[in-house]
């Protein structure tokens, strides 16, 4: 049960959305423009940072609904999706996106723990300055949307066909919240 | 050195974020909103909130600055704010926040270590259901620009009276960035 009263069938972080629209309406449009805005970052390979990080966080929810999202843009089944989650060394992504994901754990545990050796690989490895920062606040990010869906002890379903079932058109409507 | 190239001079956030205007706007908004808009828990409370989280995820820019901006709104001295950062069990605060402030101290180690009997306690305070959401929230947030500052090694003054010189100026600035 969540931890505070809040409207009962809305799944994850829609829950306490919807009984803080002021808030909702930006912090929807900042997840819109980070996540599906213009970036040289493809959205599957945003979802996927956002999706490794949540694992890494335990938050079911954000876990399977952005891995679902993240398998409807890739086009890949949900092994894939498993295997950058378990062992992104040596799934089937470039040694680009590898070392995105590396920063991106880093930053889980801690901004600080982002290391001089790992940006000179990344940006080695041909990623810019721009994707590196879009890699730090994605991953900080879900940092935080991943504390604010568990700390509320909010209501998910827990079949992960859910996710996966819902991914094409959690896509097409995108995250932003008007009302 | 900053991970990846900065305009000079500009402190902690307001570097990153002056690169990334579009994902700036809606982020900024954001935090006026749950930081500045109306509220039962006071603009000096939510701050204190802030200031607690950064200083746990030893955050000297964010620390710092919401740590003068709190100090400004509470008309108290830095000693208060050093205080409640070191041991705000024993703080001259009220009970129902350092309720609040546990919560938020277990939402910084993870969503998942908030427990029961902490909702239930800060409740029996006299917390409402919106007050817990918005501690949960301010404290996941925290958790998120503490990374976002630190995870790009942003550069910031380090001399304290710098923070608290401007917290005046920057409290009636708001945290809105347009363009």
């Amino acid at each position: 049960m969540p931890h505070i009263s809040l409207p009962e069938g809305i799944p994850g972080i829609r829950g306490p959305l919807s009984i803080r629209p002021d808030v909702a309406r930006p912090l929807s449009a900042f997840c819109e423009t980070l996540m599906r805005g213009e970036n040289s970052l493809s959205r599957g390979e945003r979802e996927l940072i956002a999706t490794f990080v949540s694992s890494l966080n335990d938050c079911f929810y954000c876990e399977n609904s952005h891995g679902g999202v993240a398998q409807h843009y890739l086009q890949c089944d949900s092994t894939f999706i498993d295997k950058v989650k378990e062992d992104y060394q040596s799934a089937a992504i470039s040694d680009k996106l590898k070392s995105l994901l590396s920063i991106a754990a880093s930053v889980q545990k801690g901004g600080k723990q982002v290391t001089e050796a790992q940006i000179e690989k990344t940006k080695m490895l041909g990623a810019t300055d721009l994707e590196i920062h879009d890699t730090v606040l994605i991953a900080a990010a879900f940092c935080m949307f991943n504390r604010y869906v568990d700390g509320l002890n909010t209501w998910a379903p827990r079949e992960k066909s859910f996710y996966i079932d819902r991914a094409k058109h959690a896509a097409e409507l995108g995250y932003r919240i008007e009302s």
